[in-house]
Order: structure tokens, then sequence, then C-alpha cells
């Protein structure tokens, strides 16, 4: 019965450390969330494994496998963090670690591409051997599944679309660049164009949200628009064009079947995605294109819990 | 000795269609080269291999298989031409026409792709299993191979780098979009932006090798450069510079091994090509990222001949 045990899922980033026991069916049967201790990547992943391990003791469910999703660039063929900019682990080598902990087959990937695994294996995306996650929050994550097999790269560095220079006069990025796509067209190109908005017009709405123009953030304007504020309507539309831009590269490059929007950030809504979808219409028939599916994540928040865990009933269980 | 036997390779685009004799090593043995026939482009293909069937009984060589590469969007499962820009196919199952026309396995791919499979069988890029492909001529075709496979996408309309925007301020480009990376990057880019340069500086040696301002070739421009014009050193920096954004992108996505540089407009040499390397390491160093390879084709202009009978060899035969 070995196809009906469960798999734990984790999903560690520089601020939480998410984890889940998921079916094999791809539910997710039990959940614990913990600040991530960001001296200590590893301990922290080992704490919510042992405390999951601890869940499927008390619900009787058997545990066959571990998949880790880890923000950073990650040799997955080891199961080990390259480089993480927001978080230092104890123990790069994080599978070995695992392993010689619990003596369970474990998977580790960066968790973007945890994330597009998860759609294509549970999610909106199944069956589609060529899709594009991505995932818009603060910035921009992305996944790619090319020929079925995910995109990883040579040292695992890949994947990183929300790097690529869209603007090169653009605003200057954390990773050194300027004009980065996810500076354009995530949460904080929306919080940036929002406070040169609400300089121009003071008596835009967004102000009746935000508590000073510093503390302005996406949802802020969200609220704004909904209210069909000129100013936060505007902003947002910049934004989903630049999404737009991003997508119309993506389709270019990839021509997926499908793109998958996930992140806090599409919660905004049409005011956001419209102008996006409008922009990619544009392009495809433009070069005469098939038209290109865009779908919403169906796995939501935990789409990185359930897609680590669905690498490891695929690669490692 | 079927693993002795020859390949016909041809390369067909909106003005050439070229192809040779291609031995199971590489080497090419037999070259032939004709206008296409823009109103036939299945003909012109038809009348090339003929041709080369003929010269590889003259020459005692028995042919195994036939490759094409072919501008445009292709479905390679069943060798058949989508969508091309510059071409009327009279018809556009090439591949059938020919299985029928000759008995021998043939395979019909992108010519971009085509090339780029070639510089992993027999080119500078021997053994990578993540590479990409750069041509840059008057735009810019490209080709990546991930996981050991190429990149096609779900209707083989993907590849298409020099159509990614990296400015939405930029130039029109023919496919319909604004700021396309080969309007910035490409010979196109380089006599555009020689001509404004030349109506700005009336003395520039650009001059002494165009006949008229509107009549500027990247040739010209690269010939002053060699003298050490102003003008035309600032434009071959300022597309040699965009080539570099360009580059980041393609690292950013694919972290490849080696990209390979092909097509005439890298004959420019170190003006054009010496910027692009800076802004690549500037953007290796500033993301921590290992260095990442940039070599020139090694096999030259007839990339496309040998990368379509390369294919040949392995998916055909």
């Amino acid at each position: 019965m070995s196809e009906s045990r469960a798999a734990i899922g984790v999903d560690i980033g520089g601020t939480k450390v998410k984890g889940g026991i998921v079916s094999s069916k791809g539910a997710l049967h039990s959940r614990v969330e913990h600040d991530t201790d960001v001296h200590a990547g590893t301990k922290s992943i080992i704490a919510t494994v042992h405390e999951l391990l601890e869940r499927s003791g008390e619900l009787g469910v058997a545990i066959g496998c571990i998949g880790v999703g880890a923000a950073g660039f990650i040799d997955s063929r080891s199961g080990t963090v390259i480089f993480a900019a927001n978080l230092v682990y104890d123990d790069p080598k994080v599978a070995e670690a695992l392993k010689a902990r619990f003596g369970l087959p474990v998977v580790v990937d960066n968790d973007a591409n945890a994330a597009t695994w998860g759609e294509k294996i549970f999610g909106t995306a199944q069956g589609a051997a060529n899709l594009a996650l991505l995932t818009i929050g603060t910035g921009i994550g992305s996944g790619f599944i090319v020929n079925g097999e995910l995109l990883r790269g040579a040292t695992g560095a890949g994947a990183e679309m929300g790097h690529t220079i869209v603007d090169p006069s653009g605003p200057l990025c954390g990773c050194g660049l300027k004009g980065c796509f996810e500076q354009l067209a995530a949460g904080r190109a929306i919080a940036r164009l929002a406070r040169e908005g609400v300089t121009e017009n003071p008596e835009s709405a967004i102000m009746g949200f935000a508590s000073s123009v510093e503390d302005i953030s996406a949802r802020d304007v969200a609220r704004a628009a909904a209210g069909f504020d000129e100013t936060a309507c505007r902003v947002l539309r910049r934004a989903g064009q630049a999404l737009g831009v991003g997508m119309s590269n993506v389709v270019n490059i990839f021509d997926p079947e499908v793109i998958v929007l996930g992140g806090g950030i599409i919660k905004v809504g049409e005011p956001y995605l419209g102008p996006a979808r409008d922009q990619l219409v544009k392009m495809t028939m433009s070069q005469r294109r098939r038209p290109v599916r865009v779908d919403v994540t169906s796995l939501g928040a935990e789409s990185g819990i359930i897609g680590a865990a669905a690498l490891a009933f695929d690669q490692a269980a």
C-alpha cells in the first residue's frame, strides 16, 4: 500500500516555515506554520518535519517521503542550498541532514519550482507538458516546465523571470540590476507608483486606507481602486501592463500551454489582471499566435507545501 | 554500416535555401545554395535535396536521412510549417512531402533550433545539457536546450528571445510589439543608431563607407569603428550593451552552461561584443552567480545546415 502513503511538504522562506501532511491525491491534511530561524534554516525545517511526523503518528497516517521547497538557488540533485538571500542555512546539505535524521527519502528544490510542479500534478495545469508559473508578491517568483520537466538550469539558478530586465531605465532592484520585471509589476511596484501618485494627487482615496505615504501597501491601493479612485486605478493599470509585458516575454520564450498566476497580489483582481490580459491578447494577436490560457492557481497559498510533497511523491518515493 | 551513412541538411530562409551533405562526424562534404522561391518553400527544399542526392551518387556517399531547418513556427512532431513570416509554403507538410518524394526519414524543425542542436552535437557546446544560442543578424534568432532537450513550446512557437520586450518605450518591431530585444541589439538597431548618430555628427567616418545616410549598414559602422570613429564606437557600445541585457535575461531564465553567439553581426567584434560581455559580468557579479561561458559558434555560417543534419541523425535515423 506504498502508493497510499502520505508525504510531508515543507515551504521555507525568510520569514515563515510552513509544512503539512499531503495525501497521494494532493489533499492537505494537517498544517503547521512557524517563524523561520533566519540563522538556522535547516534546524527550522527539521523542527517542522519533526512536529508533522508526530502529528502523523497521532492521526495514524503513514509517511513515505519528505519534500522541501526553499527560497534561493538549490542544487536539487544533491538537495543542497547554493545561495539564499534572506536566510542562513546552518547545514546547506538539507536533503542529507533530513535523510540522516528521519530515515525517509527526501527531495529539496527551489520553492517556485515546487509550486510549479504542484500545479502540474495536483493543480490547475494538470497534464500540461509546457507551463509557466508566476508568483506575484512583493517580488515575482517563477517556475517553468519544459517538455514535462522542471527548468532548473546548470547550477540550479534558473527560472528567475522576476530578475529579467524589461526596462533598462527602470528602478534599481535588490539584485543589483535596473528595471527588473518584479520592480515594475509586483507589490513593490504598486506601492512605489502609489507613493508617486498620491504625491501628485493628495486627495486620492488611497490615503484613506494608508497610515502614511511611506506605508502605502498594494492592499491600500486595491481598496481605493475598488471605489474607483482614479489614482489607484491608474497605478494598478500600469503595474498590470508591466505584468502583461512579462507574460508576453514568457510566451515568446516558452510558448506554454498555460500561464498560472499565484501570490498575494493577484487578489487585487481585475483592475490589475485586466490590463495584463489585454496586453497579452494584443501581443498574441499581433504575432498571430494561438491565444494563451492564463489561470489563477487552484492550490492557493498552500501551493508551496503541496508542490513540495508532489515533488517528493514523483522523485523520492 | 548504417552509422557511417551521411545526412542531407537543408537551411531555408526568406532569401536563400542552402544545403549540404554532412558526415556522421559533422563534416560538411558538399554544399549548394540557391535563391528561395518565396511562393514555393517546399518546392525549393525538394529541388535542393534532389541536387544533393545526385551529388551524393557521384561521390559514392550513402545518405541515411534528411534534416531541414526552416525559419518560422514549426510543429516538429509532424514536420509541418505552422507560420512563416517571409515565405509561402506550397505544401506546409514538409516532412511528409519529402518522405513521399525521397523515401528517407525526415526531420523538420525551426532553423534556430537546428543550429542550436548542431552546437550541442558537433560544435562548441558539445555535451552541454543546458545551453542557449543567439544568432545575431538583421534580427535575433534563438534556441535553447533545457535538460538535454530542445525547447520548442506547446505549439512550436517558443524560443523567440528576439521578440522579448526589453524596453517598452523602444522602437516598433515588425512583430507588432515595441522595444523587442532584436530592435535594440542586432543589425537593424546598429543601422538605426548610426543614422541618428551621423545626423548629429555629419563628420563621422561612417559616411566614408556608406553611400547615403539611408543605406548605412552595420558593416559600415564596424569599419568606421575599426578606425576609432567616436560615433561608430558609441553606436556599437549601445547595441552591445543591449545584447548584454538580453544575455543577462537568458542567464536569469535558463542558467545555461554556455551562451553560443552566431550570425553575421558578431563579426563586428570587440567594439560590440566587449560591452555585451561587460554587462553580463556586471550582472553575474551583482547576483553572485557563477561566471557564464560565452562562445562564438564553431560551425560558422554553416551551423544551420550542419544542425539540421545533426537533428536528422539523432531523431530520424
